[in-house]
């Protein structure tokens, strides 16, 4: 049998004008050789709703799987969602499932939850949820459309999520924790940590807000009651 | 009147494999930015004829300028060529001046010009030639297609000789020169170089061949007396 094939779209004006090296393209590409999967083209459009939504049919119809990266952020230039909706023709609004995941992560965070991030929510009819440790926004699957980030480690925590599923392999689970604390301070005990459980991935995605450095830290695995154990241990190594 | 606008195919299983990671497409992106041209879509496609021919056609139609990278060396694998001319429905053949060119060069280095090194002078019908000054096989441009090579160093310098011509500017004269000399050793002088003639632009690729250190040394400008006067004064620096 021939490996499936596939195709990626990046959304994104600020590569097409060379202010931003894509770094994405490049990450999915080995990715999908690991698993088997050949991605056959890869298609750069500008935040330009007819230029995306033509790309999409034409990808989804050509390959088995199309992943998008770009323009699902909260500002009014990131259209994707919207596009792929129309490129399926199917409904969009804001999921409450989505709406929850945001609310809650905004709560934590003592930001408002304004109507720029609630557009976040917004999630074309019959999609399912792509899993974001990183930031919280979701991606989404509709059809054969994987819609991701653009931020790179947004964008490959998406693809972890997705990859699994693509090639018949068992889902993983992730929990996530921020760690106010520069990644240098957590380099030794996280390493530790990876250490005494192998068959978890766990990754570190430094940050910088308001000065203060820190670092989400997202444990990944196919064992619910491992990724629960390590992260118990993490959280005692870091309380809060 | 709104900007001219171009879209760029990459062509190369190797990008899309992950094995490679592109960089033309950012360096292009930049440089059209620079002149006023808006770089619209990219594609990235493999080394299949039919893909190749489909793109060529999808871009040429709905773009002013399109440019290619890769796809155009002596291997069995490098069919840009033949797919371009398939998709203008040129004729294609060795040319007598892109024979001549690739002759002279592999006989200055005592290789010899064999049938794989020839397919590099396989050009369409009716196609202007692109000048190579880093390693002399001709890129061409066929209607609003300019054909470019894949590595990073040729695929610069061919921008830079096809640019102008693009935003009706003066068009680059350019001369190299092969220096047997790491470049530690020759970038003193050529900084001298430079800065005696500020008006040109002087460009050093580095080589590593047999174990041997060298660098191609281009000069480039719009006058062709000073491109002269700059070539003849590196010869003294560094007598062959």
């Amino acid at each position: 049998m021939p490996n499936p094939t596939a195709a990626m779209l990046v959304i994104g004006d600020e590569i097409l004008s060379g202010r931003t090296r894509d770094a994405n393209m490049h990450y999915l590409a080995g990715e999908l050789t690991k698993v088997g999967i050949d991605l056959k083209e890869v298609r750069i459009v500008s935040d330009d709703r007819a230029a995306i939504v033509t790309a999409v049919k034409a990808l989804s119809g050509a390959y088995d799987h199309v992943v998008t990266s770009g323009g699902i952020g909260p500002t009014h230039d990131d259209i994707t969602a919207d596009c792929i909706a129309e490129a399926f023709g199917a409904h969009i609004g804001v999921r409450d499932d989505a709406r929850a995941l945001l609310a809650a992560h905004y709560d934590r965070q003592g930001l408002a939850f304004n109507e720029a991030r609630q557009r976040m929510a917004r999630i074309p009819d019959g999609a399912t949820l792509i899993d974001n440790p990183v930031s919280v926004a979701p991606g989404f699957t509709l059809g054969n459309v994987h819609v991701m980030a653009g931020v790179p480690s947004v964008f490959q925590a998406m693809v972890a999520s997705v990859l699994p599923t693509l090639t018949g392999g068992t889902p993983l689970l992730s929990q996530s924790l921020r760690i106010e604390r520069g990644e240098g301070e957590i380099a030794g005990p996280l390493a530790q940590l990876a250490a005494d459980f192998p068959e978890l991935s766990i990754g570190s995605y430094p940050y910088q807000r308001n000065g203060v450095y820190g670092a989400n830290i997202v444990i990944r695995g196919s064992d619910g009651a491992m990724v629960d154990a390590a992260m118990t241990r993490l959280s005692g190594m870091f309380p809060a």
